[in-house]
């Protein structure tokens, strides 16, 4: 088929009619079909619902002789630690396993090193303008996280092996302001890209103008292949450490789309050192973690490799949905040169770029058949795509048949809004 | 007995002999006793065991139809808002049921209001030093979050019915800079009365200089009633919002002390105002509490009053410690005039109160034997107990005949105390 940017007015104004009546028929249909975020489908939180029932009543006592049930214990049972230790190839000393949310440990540690300073020194807010760095596009939530806090986001532009390194050395090396970066260093989310043992190197050799400089390392998709291909990250808390670095980063990984997504467990990992400043802090924070749920999660899993095997299973149910995407986009768009898109090979998201400025239009277009979709500009700091061109799909959760007719609704929306483009350049 | 104030200083010498040499015989034992916090036995926390295994691989809904294994839901699930609601008699848009910590939740509020002010107006950090009323003797954790903060604790006397409201009201209505006030109004930790219900009225109608002065409502002991009296405090909130102050109040509870100390559900309560404001920050901050551990407990307690059921149960295993505790203090102290202590009729702790200067004295004597207690002076802020006497007793989680033993050191060591006190004024 002969590409939009190829055709004349004449041409593009009967594709632009034809694509309106079909668009009209999605329509008409009401469906209500959500893309939004990145949620594990039923079929995958199914996978664990042995964990809903692997305690015993008489099953509550972890390795180290702690009664789960009651107060006692700040990062985390041994079992558990150990297997996030295992899996992120650390020590349980560098490893804080906190409760269901990841999230709210970057949180917590944003707010810490706002108000107390990194590792106690003088507190972020009182130095002058904070800013981070913000891979784009990147995940919102980091960005949410930033605005909360009054920090200044500074995009960084992303590619396939990573944020874009001379840039992000510079900045950091120039600006002591700049006291962090987002990163989501395998399957970013949503490029889906992996960042290469190069860039994880420079990530390791950074040299800030800033001593108070953290990454802020969000391995959320850390044993989330779609593949049993296992892409591997060289070990940022190791190389740190070689660098001189050792307390750089804070590494975050959690059991949400391993386990369930709303009652997992989190992990934080940093150097030793940093890990006995956040104990301290803990214990004026709160009592300590859910440690039953630790131990549901150590017996269900048993060890590192039981989770491994555990994402196997997950990988089988969302290979067919990934690849109906690239199925679908490819035929639907693929010879129209109006778009381009990820195809990862893990994590949650396909990063899709539409011809510049229609983006919020084909989201909106889409909320008008019934189609939800993260808000366009959401992958960028302040929601503001300069762009208005990436859109992030989040293709897990619909079953396979909702999915199909959501992506072919998201097609038609982004054939009319492309064909409406190319007439306004021409008008 | 002739009480130790009426003898001489042969008398004092020859009874500290033999004290010496009692408790000398006390440390050769070498027991390892603790009575340091407010901690469930392990029969009580075996009244919830069923929890453990309450729901079975297709029990995953709530009420509403979320799906507790995966994301979604900030404030709880309905049934479990409900039991709260109904318990504090409040509507469940007054409630925000969080994770396992209720001290988190305080920890979290202090915070932001510190750093974003209340209800988004201007931070307390950057509106000068900031101070807060500290009834005293009061819960040490209180004073650790404000430590934290670099928040000035201001003690006022607490007394049968609750803090010295005339002190709180002049205080609270002439310096702007006091913008909160740690309260455990049922039960109080340690001192264990009640506040009365012209103190709660009273704390009701302050007229704080501050407009952004907030009463941090700690209710922990709200269902923890030791007899089936069920002592009542008025509700705070209600109170509040008929005085014209419907946001001044953040109250606090949890199944800590209910179902399993480490592995329970929070709970914040205030206006539906304020629990709009704070839904709004909490989903910057976290996916939401674990939705599943709500549901085990609403499976295992039903309602309200499965909750207050169980809380007999407890009770019924409380009742002879602390009813130990009063014989052992009362055979071994009673006709001495070298102490006070209080018998609460619910809670957690007795409160205890040597001759002034003597408790840090005490506890060190325990140490030695074996026995260790919350570190004097603890319940004061900055851990400084201006006449050094007062001492929490945890009688709770310790079996009756450890208890028992554990008194004895403690009355050896007081008495033991005492006498050096008195020979120390003589001399």
């Amino acid at each position: 088929m002969k590409q939009y940017s190829q055709m004349n007015i004449a041409e593009l104004s009967a594709i632009k009619n034809e694509l309106e009546i079909n668009f009209n028929r999605h329509k008409e249909k009401g469906k209500k079909l959500n893309m939004t975020r990145g949620v594990p489908s039923d079929e995958q939180l199914s996978l664990c619902n042995e964990m809903l029932t692997c305690l015993s009543v008489n099953d509550y006592k972890a390795l180290n002789g702690t009664d789960c049930r009651n107060y006692g214990g700040i990062d985390g049972i041994p079992e558990i630690k150990k297997i996030f230790a295992d899996l992120l190839d650390l020590t349980p000393d560098e490893v804080i396993v906190g409760g269901n949310s990841s999230l709210a440990l970057m949180f917590d540690n944003v707010a810490v090193n706002m108000s107390h300073g990194v590792r106690d020194g003088q507190p972020w807010q009182t130095q002058g303008q904070v800013k981070f760095l913000c891979p784009s596009p990147g995940y919102d939530r980091h960005f949410t996280i930033c605005n909360y806090f009054h920090i200044d986001m500074i995009p960084v532009a992303i590619g396939n092996d990573g944020p874009d390194m001379n840039t992000v050395e510079k900045l950091v090396s120039e600006d002591p302001m700049i006291k962090g970066i987002w990163c989501v260093p395998k399957f970013s989310n949503p490029t889906g890209i992996v960042y290469s043992d190069e860039t994880v190197k420079r990530f390791a050799k950074l040299k800030p103008a800033a001593n108070d400089f953290r990454i802020y390392w969000d391995n959320a998709y850390a044993f989330h292949d779609l593949e049993n291909t296992n892409a591997s990250i060289p070990n940022i808390i190791r190389l740190c450490e070689e660098s001189g670095n050792p307390n750089m980063v804070y590494q975050f990984a959690s059991f949400s789309k391993v386990s369930f997504a709303g009652a997992s467990v989190s992990c934080l990992a940093s150097s030793k050192s940093n890990c006995e400043h956040i104990r301290k802090r803990l214990t004026a924070q709160t009592i300590g973690p859910d440690k039953l749920n630790q131990l549901r999660h150590a017996r269900f899993f048993k060890d590192a490799s039981g989770v491994m095997i555990h994402m196997g299973k997950h990988a089988k149910i969302l290979r067919p949905k990934f690849k109906l995407v690239s199925d679908v986009l490819r035929s639907e768009l693929g010879s129209l040169g109006i778009a381009q898109w990820s195809e990862p090979a893990g994590g949650y998201f396909v990063s899709f770029d539409s011809l510049d400025g229609c983006a919020k239009r084909i989201a909106d277009l889409c909320a008008q058949a019934g189609v939800a979709l993260t808000p366009a500009g959401a992958t960028f700091p302040n929601g503001n795509d300069p762009n208005d061109r990436n859109i992030r799909i989040a293709p897990t959760c619909p079953p396979l048949d909702d999915l199909k007719e959501a992506l072919e609704i998201f097609c038609a929306a982004v054939k009319l809004a492309s064909v409406e483009k190319f007439l306004a350049r021409m008008q």
